[in-house]
């Protein structure tokens, strides 16, 4: 069961294709992404990962997407993970490819966040992924986010200055990525400069709302449609309880801890043996604490890695060479997916300017929420 | 694979519940069905349907659902494939459980249709669900099933009078079941009488937005749990092409047909051989559809069935003695598990006033969209 092609549309912040454009463009793209060529009649699974209809206006995606491939033997289905729709789209796939039950998947992610006219009432749906009783106190996840990095800088010393680092970094990296929505290098003074969306975390703390849409191709016979495929060593889903409030320690992230150890021990390998991570940086604090339930740092030392420059695109363990949410884009539904698209193209050598030397095994790690949904998976030629 | 437990809130027009509310019940009362217990700690699937955020407010309900049952192990996801959400939810935890992939899956489905403050803005976000270039057009569903009914009558000699047969045979058996939201006696003047809304289609042809929320508990290990489980026999997903334009003949639904012949034939039996039928009636045009579409009639006979009483609670072949999306009502992401839940007590013998005398085999089928997913079930003790 390998990966046998993949597509991207640009990242932007407000795209001036509809939902529809995208789908269309994403679809015809991956197809022709396949080196020995596909045909919509080798589809049988299409799964459409969207955030919500509110992010482009479109429900019951699969039969238009399967459709548009002129798959029309395929069966499909959109799921919805908040922001793990993505991996969880892909999750889904392997099993069932794993499993004998499909042989080609086609899998598409997209979300047109500028279909909202305002980053406010963006904002609002997007809140919706929350606890219930979280969305009535008009929590944002910037609000919710801020009180796990409250809670991480008591903790262990952090400061506002480390997390900046994170932005610093990743778009440092997404200048060397056609595909990211905001190529701007960022200074440590800039992050700290940038207003307060809810304290400690900044303006550029934050991904930004983004369009864009991801398909890839997997397949359970690859070697037919590529002599390069990218194979999924091990993939996994876990859970934790959707409120901030209901959890013990707020400074771990334990769904991500408990997916990388599954999806590591299905690989066979240790976080050690990885050479490139695309992460959910949807904030600053969420990369250090990441950091920690992958396995790279020790609890409460993720901050080290950062301020040392371990994770630099230059370093040992290069973290979102691709830009990650914050500078690449966060277009909800699209972006576990876009991730695997990324480890897809770096461990072919495809990646371009930002590809990492040598780069044999990846980690994509999506979540959702404050992390009651995360996917990991670990890839390799 | 045995379902083994089912609960389902009051079907209502304006419930005076959240969406919230109605998941807590839903899942408390699964719960409590299953007649041997079953603890949080069994489920290991976790699927949700719902058509729309915009229908109850609530994204990323998997990891919610899971920690309502408090199924710590439970890895979860929402499905989405419009009106058919709840179909392909039941048919997914079943491939999984089928395919060894889970043991217990908790499957549940709702929609707050009444969170859209009037009639036209929930019409609106349920239009989404058609092709892009349908809704453009400014097009509903019940315009798109009026193309449809006018292309029936024109090709078969069907009268608005037989369409109306269908929402009084519906009403009628709604008056026996306690769940449906609308329970009031429907006459064929009482339909002629009703306002066009699209003609042909006149208000009293269309279901109602419902608010609603349905559980079921499926196992691999049924009798475990209780001493009578309702087995799937047969269960198939089907696409057609999104838009009405698209396709030759449009009195036909091809998806409906061929996700028939595929359950009918996995579960090795003939459509003759069903008991009890429960089918997507959004229109009442589509029951008449769907009859010729399962087999029960031949192309252009399905208004015989009406007009002869074949379908009727105490006809040879009852359809709908729930009442049906007609009359017992359509909370989208609920009504393909509510089908399966009525099936369930239907084949126990649970079914109280509008029992089925003797069922044994059920058949359940619900689509989305003007029928570009079809899925349909074969369910027996």
């Amino acid at each position: 069961m390998g990966i046998v092609g993949a597509y991207s549309t640009k990242y932007e912040l407000r795209s001036e294709k509809e939902a529809w454009d995208m789908l269309r463009e994403v679809v015809e793209g991956v197809m022709k992404s396949v080196e020995k060529g596909v045909d919509g009649s080798d589809i049988d699974l299409v799964i459409v990962a969207n955030f919500s209809d509110r992010f482009g206006g479109l429900i019951h995606t699969a039969p238009l997407v399967a459709s548009l491939a002129k798959a029309r033997r395929a069966k499909g289905l959109r799921v919805e993970n908040a922001c793990a729709s993505g991996g969880t789209a892909i999750l889904l796939a392997w099993t069932l490819l794993k499993s004998g039950l499909a042989r080609n998947a086609l899998v598409v992610g997209f979300e047109k966040m500028s279909y909202q006219p305002t980053a406010s009432e963006a904002n609002e749906v997007l809140s919706l992924a929350a606890h219930p009783d979280e969305i009535v106190t008009g929590a944002s996840f910037t609000s919710l986010y801020a009180l796990i990095a409250k809670a991480y800088m008591d903790a262990y010393g952090a400061r506002e200055e480390d997390l900046a680092l994170v932005a610093v970094k990743n778009h440092e990296n997404g200048l060397r990525n056609p595909l990211a929505a905001i190529r701007r290098k960022v200074t440590v003074e800039d992050v700290m400069k940038s207003p307060y969306i809810s304290w400690p975390l900044k303006l550029l703390d934050c991904s930004p709302l983004t369009d864009g849409a991801v398909a890839v191709i997997l397949s359970s016979e690859p070697r037919k449609f590529t002599d390069t495929p990218v194979y999924i060593r091990g993939m996994a889903l876990s859970h934790d309880l959707p409120g901030l409030f209901e959890r013990p320690d707020i400074t771990s992230l334990i769904a991500v801890r408990n997916a990388a150890e599954e999806a590591l021990r299905i690989a066979g390998v240790e976080v050690k043996d990885v050479d490139v991570f695309e992460v959910h940086d949807a904030f600053t604090i969420a990369e250090i604490v990441i950091y920690e339930m992958l396995g790279l740092a020790r609890k409460g030392e993720g901050v080290k890695l950062i301020r040392e420059g371990v994770t630099l695109f230059t370093g040992e363990k290069p973290v979102n060479p691709s830009g990650g949410l914050k500078s690449k884009g966060h277009p909800v539904g699209a972006t576990g997916i876009g991730m695997v698209a990324e480890l897809f193209w770096q461990l072919r050598g495809e990646a371009g300017e930002h590809q990492v030397k040598g780069a044999e095994l990846g980690l994509m790690e999506n979540h959702g929420g404050t992390g009651s949904t995360a996917v990991v998976a670990v890839l390799s030629r």
